[in-house]
């Protein structure tokens, strides 16, 4: 195996709220990122490797993602089994009111691979900690996903285009991007 | 006054390494940050806000941000003067491996206003843990920038098309992102 031993797996935010893509700015990319991260979590729990979740449980009431709202729970394909600690926050960053970074050094963890949603909000802030902390830390691309996102100047920037920009900032300076492909190639 | 009781400025790694723009992948957008800078600076200065600097020491003994080499050295029109606290980071956020979150709590700051480089590396990174630690931040966008940089496709996006997703990224969810002008009119 070419990657650090005993890496985790991190799930971000792979919750239902997220599928109200009008109030993420519609036109959401990768349609096939749930697929793909359902594949990664099989993959880990073959091997045997740590999977961590990351639920984001919103402030906003009107948030899809606020504990009230049905679209708080985490999907179906992606709930937590015995064994695999669950960390709730309220922000953008895993690492941030969380007890996430502590529990990973308690296990010895330093290679994280991380998976979920959206590549240019909770996913772009956790790896770029993640980095920061120290973990050598892998993003797989296809796994995933973010919606259109509107500039400061009025112009529409596609899901795809801020996808990519988001990719393109994070590799080689917080993380390895990668595509699922490759990371199955790695293990 | 529309901002905050005592926004503090943060001013991020204005250093003459970053002037070596091949090293950082060409092309920097914004030729006018550091005029912007400048001029936010003086008139914090002028009306007695708090002023932080950060500075960046890389650990890559090949980088122009390296401590033995010219580069690391603040640029001389942003040097520190007494009573201003100067963090040094070797990372991408300001907040990790700093007492800068400590220092601000101290000192009863919850506004922040953020300069500096680089729009997509430095700056993101730490306007995105400022915002999730709670501090109402402000981003001035033409007193940051940034350079060209290949996408994981092998593509590459020109330095202003990074800059501008960079900031929609962060603008309603990290930070409000504003102009210089802007900001002078709201002090």
């Amino acid at each position: 195996m070419k990657m650090g031993k005993n890496p985790a797996l991190l799930l971000v935010d792979i919750q239902y709220g997220l599928d109200d893509w009008e109030y993420y700015g519609g036109n959401r990319n990768n349609p096939d990122a749930e697929k793909n991260m359902g594949h990664i979590l099989q993959k880990w729990r073959a091997l045997g490797h740590p999977v961590f979740h990351v639920q984001h449980s919103s402030t906003n009431n009107h948030s899809p993602l606020h504990p009230s709202k049905p679209g708080f729970a985490i999907k179906a394909d992606f709930q937590p089994i015995p064994g695999e600690p669950l960390f709730v926050k309220q922000v953008n960053s895993a690492f941030i009111g969380t007890d996430l970074e502590k529990v990973l050094r308690a296990q010895g963890i330093t290679t994280l691979v991380v998976v979920g949603l959206t590549t240019n909000h909770c996913i772009s802030t956790s790896v770029r900690m993640a980095g920061n902390l120290g973990f050598t830390t892998y993003l797989v691309a296809d796994a995933t996903a973010t919606f259109d996102r509107m500039g400061i100047q009025g112009e529409k920037f596609d899901a795809e285009t801020i996808h990519q920009t988001a990719l393109a900032s994070l590799h080689d300076e917080f993380a390895t991007v990668l595509t699922t492909a490759q990371l199955m190639n790695d293990l």
